[in-house]
């Protein structure tokens, strides 16, 4: 990719040497596929619009002057209050929204700037495997070393549909894994790729070693609307888990707009201090009109039974698709590619999930994630049998993808 | 701050030590001010909408679902189309839009992209001073270091008003600046705080010294619709430079709306994509239904006569105010601040022009930004008997300004 360049101009090590992430490789192989329209249970954006109220506080909030400037680097004041008050009921108090709720540009950002506030080259940051592939960039910006401990897929999966929360943890392994240099844990519940929700048991088991071992935890919580099991929030187990703590929200998975890059981190005030500064030297301030737009999500969502609606049209999706979460992953052992089947070399040169994906692009015009991208190569294998669906799509595009599913059953293994 | 934190929790060093920013102690002292209302001249916000084409632009978007989904990483393929267009007359050739532009979370992450794609630690950035404060977290994140190039202050500017390209370039102090880890010179034209539109001389110098030692230029134009003089793109000065050069834009500048968060990086396909890189690593992608209102905001703003009219609006309020540019800097050296006057400890540990932003805000109610800020402690000097007003404002704003500036009358030296 260098060629011609010239020494002296050669980019930093932190933006080359990475092969090409999975959804620009899906999303093109979808675009160029000759199956169109392709079904595309890739990415997990919406396939629909945010509702009304929202969209209409938007448009409201593009009339006036000061929703279309600058916002305050740490979020707009109407925002952080109704994130407060709207939280306030799981944590069984009121949050002060200066203090303890930042406003970033994305849950994305959000961590990158809780990873930049935290992490000193050298630092290490415990990640559960598989995991959102962006976590990984976020963590090495600032230099850490990421110490992977495995979630382990249920023994049964090429055979039978189980639930998420069987991919088990390991608390010996996890423990083994901590240092004097461990820094920092991510959290994912509920969890992309896999969908598992944390039980409580293991939010406490795991929060009890963040307390003895004085670990930041970081938990992305994007799906906390999105779920149909109990949920639990780590924060809310005890004040001693609650103060090492940083909760990440997002409105564009709340409100059905991942193009809005509004997010938030929710923490004890000297966590989020931290962030906010960080933020501030990452992005400055975040979109001013659709924060007021998100605030107005807030304050109307419960009176619009909003919330109520969104885990039951989930819950409906998942129904029509297959039990499961907002992600679906799907055991594809018994599929057999064709031996002589012809793939690119960014392909062939990937785990068996992959070639999988691409057949299934190329032969039945469905978009899917190969799972292994969530992985270390070491590790790849685990989830090389396994295709991430998601679920938050159009009722006819989920029936399309169910017919054209069926064309896979003249390659099932008997 | 890190008082009651124990040793393990402790944020790092990038995010701590800092003092506090001058937009900051600027908007509370003027929120705390006994003249209110405030006439507020300080942060570079506009005082008025961003043009209905453009707003209606953006509610429109609000409306289709792609529109409120994630965009792709490089920005929205109409937008990116859009600008190539807008800029091709003055590179005087079209421009690619999928390999020489690329869309960023604002100008400021843009700038962050453009130095997580190219610096190592201890590369070396040179940098005009005074400077815009946010430019250095932005370079030192990535572990460069800065190295300060004086521009020198007019020197009858005590007495006469004197246009702002009078702050000069020492050549022969910018070459010894240069050393074999200069990886990147920063360009500010039109300039804040100065307001300093570079000549063209003054950017072909830069730029030869520049191909001579092979330094990439990184040439930050958000003010490029508001200046009032001959204004050249460095970019555009012949090819070696341009292969050096990426070019930094904003819609928030462009059409009156700071609070978007959208903004743009130019240049070859050889340094682009790497910028490109790093801002999928920070931001991920950027807020899509605002991204297709500034593609319509740039496909229609000549029909709509939208430049000329930016132009003569902004002539009318520089004129309205003082002769100078989209910043105005006023010395006040004759200034007087009675001797025994009582500022906070934040306010008198800094240079004199703090004190006096200080003094304003109390006694005639006009909040303006002291410039030493943008200075190494070293130089301050410089800089403290300056202020900087954005005349940005509504007419009223201005006119009210000038009324109250009337009553620093009493306070001048003879």
């Amino acid at each position: 990719m260098t060629t011609g360049l010239p020494a002296k101009l050669k980019p930093a090590a932190r933006v080359t040497g990475q092969r090409q992430d999975v959804w620009s490789i899906i999303n093109e192989a979808a675009a160029a596929s000759p199956k169109q329209p392709i079904v595309n249970m890739g990415q997990g954006f919406f396939g629909y619009n945010p509702p009304n109220f929202i969209l209409n506080a938007a448009k409201a909030a593009l009339d006036k002057v000061d929703c279309n400037q600058y916002s305050p680097t740490k979020g707009r004041p109407r925002l952080k209050k109704a994130i407060a008050d709207a939280y306030a009921p799981f944590w069984g108090r009121p949050l002060n929204p200066d203090t303890e709720v930042t406003i970033t540009t994305g849950a994305n950002e959000g961590m990158l700037s809780a990873f930049m506030a935290f992490i000193e080259p050298g630092d290490e940051v415990i990640l559960f495997e598989p995991f959102f592939d962006q976590y990984i960039s976020n963590i090495e910006m600032p230099g850490s070393k990421i110490v992977y401990v495995p979630l382990h897929p249920p023994k049964d999966g090429p055979t039978t549909t189980s639930s998420a929360s069987n991919w088990a943890i390991d608390f010996d392994e996890l423990e083994k894994a901590i240092t004097p240099k461990t820094k920092m844990i991510v959290l994912n519940t509920p969890h992309n790729p896999v969908g598992k929700v944390f039980s409580k048991e293991e939010l406490q088991k795991i929060g009890d070693l963040c307390v003895k071992h004085e670990i930041i935890i970081l938990s992305d919580e994007v799906y906390d609307r999105l779920y149909y099991v109990p949920f639990t929030r780590v924060a809310t187990l005890s004040p001693e888990i609650e103060r090492l703590t940083i909760t990440v929200g997002s409105a564009g998975k709340n409100f059905y707009a991942t193009g809005w890059r509004v997010g938030w981190l929710m923490g004890p005030a000297h966590l989020i201090q931290y962030v906010s500064a960080a933020h501030t030297r990452i992005c400055y301030s975040s979109v001013s009109p659709l924060q007021e737009a998100c605030a107005a999500g807030f304050e109307q969502a419960e009176a619009e039974g909003f919330w109520d609606e969104t885990v039951r049209d989930m819950r409906a999706k998942i129904a029509r698709f297959v039990a499961g979460g907002y992600f679906v992953m799907v055991n594809m052992q018994k599929v057999q590619v064709p031996a002589d089947y012809p793939f690119p070399p960014h392909v062939a040169s990937r785990p068996r999930d992959f070639k999988l994906a691409w057949f299934m692009i190329q032969e039945i015009g469905v978009a899917a994630i190969p799972p292994t991208e969530f992985y270390t190569d070491a590790n790849a294998w685990i989830g090389a049998d396994y295709m991430r669906f998601a679920v938050c799509k159009e009722d006819d595009v989920l029936e399309a993808a169910k017919e054209r599913l069926r064309g896979l059953k003249k390659y099932i293994k008997a």
